[in-house]
């Protein structure tokens, strides 16, 4: 059991490096620091080193992002109200870490677009299967509500692209201004389906 | 004028790295070395070193992002059709750069949270005012297309941060679905205030 907890310290430290630093800016040492955890752990677990422990921790982030989706969504049987609720409880959270736990993928895959001509890193794919995973979420829930196929599935990547380009505004901002307003409005535009 | 064109390009290629590899991992000497500037004549112009070519170069970039959501608004007099002329041409530009010239801001803007508990860095005071100078321009498109100022305001933040998110998707996807779909919706959104 201490090995795996060991595993888990690690990621999670890694998470929350990644979600306020970034990918560029986060070394293993760092990560083996405050996870508490000795560099030869970190390499025991992760013999691919930081890109390895860096997948596994935005893999954390992904999921730990979609239980969030997922309260809110099911909290609330309107689509349209369930989608506003996400806004609001990612407002809430972010206000709660004071405006630095954001969306845990987007600074990482952002810092590493520019580094190769054709092929997506890892860390790319790890964030647009993040993205999919979130959409899938949404999607999943315009559908149950009587949504078409495509109206659901185009609608979940807007919801998702907005929540994710208001969760930077607000951070950016330190006020959860863009993302209650983001809430609203992606409320209206599911409700302008009926 | 040498010493003028000097100052641009450090700035010019100051922006395309932040772009492309965020704050964290852009050096000084990269800078000065993509410039084809001499690391001395990088401090002639920017005694506050790394952060002070930041600023000016994030500045740049705001202003060259804000000339494109310039031409796509001014392109269209239904403001509807504008906000989505917005995503179709940040979509073939983004496409255009291999999908690497996103944003401008948001990868430094996202790395720089982490670092402080109190007063935002003066990088993400460079941010915050991109995005309210782009919310600026998409508001006074509205206004003049007879919004309310309060719809016209509100509707503008999330203009820019869908178009925001979206990008990054677009990014992370190497496909312009996201910005399409984005515009269209945003589209709907806005024109069901009439």
């Amino acid at each position: 059991m201490q090995t795996s907890s060991t595993r888990d310290r690690i990621v999670v430290a890694a998470a929350r490096l990644l979600q306020r630093q970034g990918y560029t800016g986060t070394g293993i040492k760092q990560i083996s620091k405050e996870a508490e955890a000795t560099l030869g752990s970190v390499y025991h677990f992760f013999p691919g080193g930081k890109e390895a422990v860096a997948i596994a921790a935005l893999r954390h982030s992904c999921e730990e992002f979609a239980q969030l989706l997922r309260t809110a969504l099911d909290g609330e049987d309107d689509p349209a109200k369930a989608v506003e609720a996400c806004a609001v409880l990612l407002a809430t959270e972010l206000r709660a870490s004071g405006w630095r736990d954001g969306c845990p993928v987007t600074a990482a895959a952002l810092e590493t677009l520019g580094e190769e001509d054709g092929e997506r890193t890892a860390i790319q794919e790890a964030s647009a299967a993040a993205f999919a995973e979130w959409e899938a979420l949404v999607s999943a829930k315009l559908l149950a509500s009587g949504f078409g196929a495509a109206d659901a599935a185009e609608l979940a990547t807007t919801v998702i692209c907005t929540l994710e380009g208001a969760e930077v505004t607000a951070q950016v901002n330190r006020d959860e201004r863009a993302l209650l307003l983001a809430g609203r409005h992606l409320a209206r535009l599911v409700g302008s389906y009926r």
